[in-house]
């Protein structure tokens, strides 16, 4: 991955926060050199709430923290997928469709070894999109693309070995900032801007840097050369 | 693990500086309560020298350093296997006996997913004399002697899902003077002591603690109930 | 796990034997010694019959069984999870609810390598509740429950390190009592009470015991001390 | 396995070439020896169509092409598993019938390894009918049937240690004839019928044979001696 | 694997009760049949003595035990590997010349899943063993002879899905007599021979069978058909 | 990788030929391009020979054809690690004044999971020495150096899913024609030159390429951005 070069980038967050607590540094890096970020957005089963009260206005809510968030990091754009009536097929169609419109150099996605059910299930559809994406089938959803680099981003289940490290040290007052504004989550989520400053300084730690964050780049998708 | 009512504790290392970058938090509470605290230091080829000078005396300069560090964290007694001349299976009997001698509740050691080649050998060797310390065999060595808990700590190569957390917000101080303390190791390890206060800010956020620090729990010893 | 210390226990069950067949033996000494145990049986889509004349009472059948089952093992409360109209995560929430109710200290569950796809989904659901059940979120199933260890037992793919043997000696007898009072799986399981006899006698040869019961610690949710 | 006896021959394949693709060379071996080799096409959501107008009628046409594949290779029977109402259990269930009405001594199947959804889904369905099939369950889908070998075929993913390796020196011609006989495809597998030959001859090393195919023996089921 | 017709079996073991622990009864059904069992072991660093008396002569006394177990299993042949000189390539080259001298068609060696040490270290020597002796090298050790399977068994470490199970229901006697002859061992596994019927009835339940031992097909060497 | 931008590589083997039969492809396409490529061979207990009388000049003979190699693929240096006295620490320190000698931005190096032991050695030696060469220790092996992507090559266990597919559509008959200048092999790998065109068909498939080399990346070394 040569960050330097990515003109177009995807990224795919289960929940409208995840995109800044996993890759929200490298999203601003990227946004503030040029390339073009845009966020899927699955809020499958959004379920992230902490308050009775919340529970009918949450997905209302959270987009609107969501474009708090595109303000501060660079995105280009961001789009929900509203809850599908025809489920995964439907789900999958959509994401084949937007990376073929969006033709992205690099994708950031969940691992697929995390606690939450949401995570894994964004994670697989995101996997197998990207694969079929650059097949040679299904027209009606855009012409092939192949994506070049699939990365995974960590939240609270770290990677052993990351693969790649990107130095977020002029993004890191950003990334901290946007997940301030995203108040409907703070019941939830008790120090999470400590716990995010924290990792991202261990990751730095890694390659010299005083902050980083951590990816595991896919073999889904060999690398052509 | 109670923590509260282990009476004796061994720790495995392989340089005399992995005791405090892994469990010295936990060393460090454990030796305050009133538990036992006993490290065996492997020194195995020991090459962690950054100057062509330092390397006729490395091993005595760290030596002076790790009983240092013992007296901070408050370390019962430090044992260095000085390197022994029939080889891996002179060093595993060596700790068989001390195993036997000092009948630990809780071994901490390194984990064997680890880069360095050093590590995965202290992991091995710990590993192998854990099981056979308990077995019917190797009478000169002692007597028989089930240790409780095997635990695998962590340093840069980081655990996915770590079984147990310890709080270590009462301690976090003595470890980080512990390893300002070694002064030899500071060419080497650049920034390594915001290091260790970011990485236990993110492992205490796992279960709600200031500091903390992350185990795994061997499964190579089935605990009795 | 100090099994002396435990006062509520939650054992998730694919069908109403496997509660028996798996961990049978620990629940009647839990129980002996004061532990509440309720066992929560998912009945999904119960197929285990052998002939087709069963077939339409099969499910009233099995939960008379669970019930004769729960006189002799001591089981406080038996569960049936209904099927329910809204799918899994209808499922899942049932199961947040129900831990965040009873406030196991052990939470006992299938293994996820389990030929049976029923008991890795069940496997997989629990992980999912138990998880879910501990964070700050979905108020109206009740006020979040961190259970301190989960478990998974064993039927019949065996584990190659089980990390815990509880010793059942003093209750494989309840164990065999509790398999025989199940007539209706007598067909399906031809010599599964010398089975059972002698699978506890090779676990407990791991403790010096003469029956023993083997699980394996789960380390979705790190342990804090 | 010992080919030679083998007298009763099932392949699960998700898409109408997969059968081909993957053990065609073994299968039209087996075919000429007098085994009576039965193929199931899952025609799970078929999408496999690369034009807007081969869409309306793809299933038809590859049903067609998979009939013409079947002469040449000498598939006893095809048997195409339509989009049942049910769901996941129904087909699971028309599996089981179909594996104890057609008591194979071997079946192929996809590997779990894939990166195709849809191979992964057919893979998990056959190991859990192959499972359930030999189970004394579900009386009404027949009497129970224990296959003795259950085999994972390749495509793309290839197997990094294959456990065995069919010399189909005899039959690559025919496996050729049949991809080229699948003229809806084309457009998707640009260069197949090369990757095929060459594969073969890379397996085919293996065992010193001019063409091979590799397999990896499953052992969900343990083979009884 | 077609136990009729097998000529020629190898057991590699690492200590001198190895080969009855593990395969035992399968030796002895083998053996009655008329195939010609030839034990390797390995008395790599033996160490199994439980009292200080004994051990002066230990390798003496065991190798009385292993001529007198040979005597009730049917072994043809023992092979006592001496300490060599030369190291861990002088040991693997014998194992090469001993393959290609006895030309098995099955190997049973240790599995590499092993707590021990020795047990690792044979199964490890044994892998490396069996491929070299296949390839056109090394001509001073014999003519090249690929074995068509090899196979692991277990001992304590149980394999979660064991791929074949061998029927001893009419040799466990001698297996069970086997182990009560080597009355050095007695000490150190108090309840072997429990456990070891235990096991067996385990294992053969898998199969319906009344006793039965385990093992694990390894893909090391792909199987020719 | 950016293959264009390479300036230095350095190529680990543990047989004067892994090098052609592994990355030979990709070695001509950077040697044309302009990268410098060094190639080390280990020659670990060379025992590659395939007739008595060979045996005692194999070592000349394989030197003099890793030269004539070398010249057909645009090799710029081969070093052959002699036996060491001191064993594999040796070893790895003169891995580690290499490293830091020649500088590579890229090492291609042997997969550990791979049949032959000396390769599994090798892999890991280079990997000890990859992570060692960039920390600020031994200082009289040279300066620190850090390299930037350690990839593993393919011989006959082949990957799964690789992470990088090179295109060696132009260099692929100097591949084969180095293949065909090392005669001392040809008794020992039959057929290989055509193992390896059918081989660099079937990876090129992947990429839509005639030709092809695949490699997976190893994470060891986290890629700084």
């Amino acid at each position: 991955m040569d960050l330097e070069h990515v003109e177009r980038c995807l990224v795919f967050a289960a929940h409208p926060d995840d995109e800044t607590l996993g890759p929200g540094g490298t999203i601003a890096r990227l946004s503030k050199q040029g390339t073009k970020v845009t966020v899927v957005i699955f809020s499958l089963e959004d379920r992230g709430f902490s308050g009775a009260k919340l529970e009918e206005n949450v997905l209302e809510l959270r987009k609107k923290e969501a474009r708090q968030v595109a303000g501060i990091l660079g995105v280009h754009e961001n789009i929900f997928l509203e809850k599908l009536p025809e489920g995964d097929i439907a789900i999958c169609d959509e994401c084949i469709r937007l990376i073929r419109k969006y033709r992205p150099q690099i994708i950031f996605s969940h691992f697929h070894e995390q606690k939450s059910k949401d995570h894994r299930k964004v994670s697989e559809i995101a996997d197998e999109a990207c694969c079929k994406a650059s097949e040679n089938v299904l027209p009606d959803l855009g012409k092939p693309w192949q994506t070049s680099y699939l990365y995974y981003y960590e939240l609270t289940n770290l990677f052993t070995n990351p693969s790649d490290i990107v130095d977020i040290t002029g993004t890191i007052q950003s990334k901290i900032k946007a997940v301030k504004s995203q108040t409907s989550q703070f019941a939830l989520l008790p120090g999470i801007t400590e716990y995010l400053l924290s990792l991202a300084k261990v990751r730095g730690y890694l390659i010299e840097a005083e902050y980083g964050e951590a990816f595991l780049l896919s073999s889904l998708i060999p690398c052509k050369h």
